[in-house]
């Protein structure tokens, strides 16, 4: 029973968390997170090669929220609405208030000339913490198989 | 504890809806609604614009029986099969007995050529209800990010 | 509560399962299954016409072994990586022990040159057991819809 209800909350924080990407709730994404946390995107082939580099890497809350309000006010890239898919969540709990999770994603993104289909696929590699806010990402590891990403990664994944 | 049960509730409603509907059981279909109900499809544009007007739209059990009936007997769509992919439920409680929740929702068709893809990607936005048989629903807007859909739109997304 | 707790048990099973194969750990996916064990996969046109034939039978936890083996060694195909999406799990209940379980599947792949498409769907039937180790699957079929499948279905579904 408490297996179930810890993985019923860290669902229910990732779906929030999605819900937010793909229905332009932007401003609320920096909240998933702690203060002190990190946020990165690295392509599999440097994660597999032991490369630490990546083409997104924030290390706080307030660097989250910049990048939010320069995709608001530069507006550079196309419209477009994404919809993530998860699956697979595995847990790990490192101590009452710490887990480390590991899911798989698939986004789908339709452009403006109204065509859908699968923009990014890869995995998320969580630290989980428990807050007084309930749980949040202490880091958050966006590691994307598909390596010929089709325009630029403005909008977080 | 309750808030689980409610999600689970919910969350097996919509699975039961989709596996309905991608297993070929459309009879099923209108059986997911109460006798008074709105089922609708609708471009995000209009949406976005307030536009009510959508591509599908039916008030009331026996019209989603009607539509069901006539697919069968015209049979003048191509043979497809879809799987519906869904994500990021969120739940609004209205009362005890009503509660409004919002899914994206990922469609992926396999025509008789074989070839499968993302057919529609959007989301869901419902008005459910307790009824003596269960939840049930009320209100199941389709909202379609797509706007380039490939066929007729004849079978219920 | 009861039935909660069933579907979380055969929910988890599901999504370890995927998990192992997402994430190149093929070495376990024998051990999701029990020492006797039917694993196929059929394309949709055989099984809807009653051909119990497809392009891929197992009939043992050691046959399932061997496959492995011969993938790592071997290596014939072209390097990939796999994301499975469920969804739409239908549960019917044989006896204490024994469920059936009906699931829709979508399997995202990217090749080397780094572009992510659906590459197959299609449902899972399931026979799972309970052993002393856990839920096991006793059976499971892959019924794909997909006919025109891209590449040598090497690795498992």
């Amino acid at each position: 029973m408490e297996q179930m209800i810890l993985w019923f909350e860290l669902h229910q924080l990732q779906q929030q968390y999605i819900s937010a990407l793909d229905n332009d709730r932007l401003e609320q994404w920096a909240d998933f997170f702690t203060e002190e946390c990190v946020y990165e995107i690295v392509p599999r082939e440097n994660e597999d090669a032991g490369l630490p580099i990546g083409i997104i890497y924030c290390d706080s809350k307030r660097m989250l929220r910049d990048r939010v309000l320069s995709l608001r006010h530069a507006n550079i890239y196309e419209v477009h609405s994404y919809r993530h898919m998860t699956s697979g969540m595995q847990i790990r709990v490192i101590d009452a208030d710490t887990v480390e999770t590991e899911s798989s994603y698939v986004v789908v993104q339709t452009l403006q000339d109204g065509e859908s289909f699968v923009y990014q696929a890869g995995r998320y590699l969580d630290v989980v913490v428990r807050t007084p806010d309930g749980w949040r990402y202490k880091a958050k590891r966006v590691i994307y198989d598909t390596s010929r990403v089709a325009t630029l990664l403005a909008t977080p994944i």
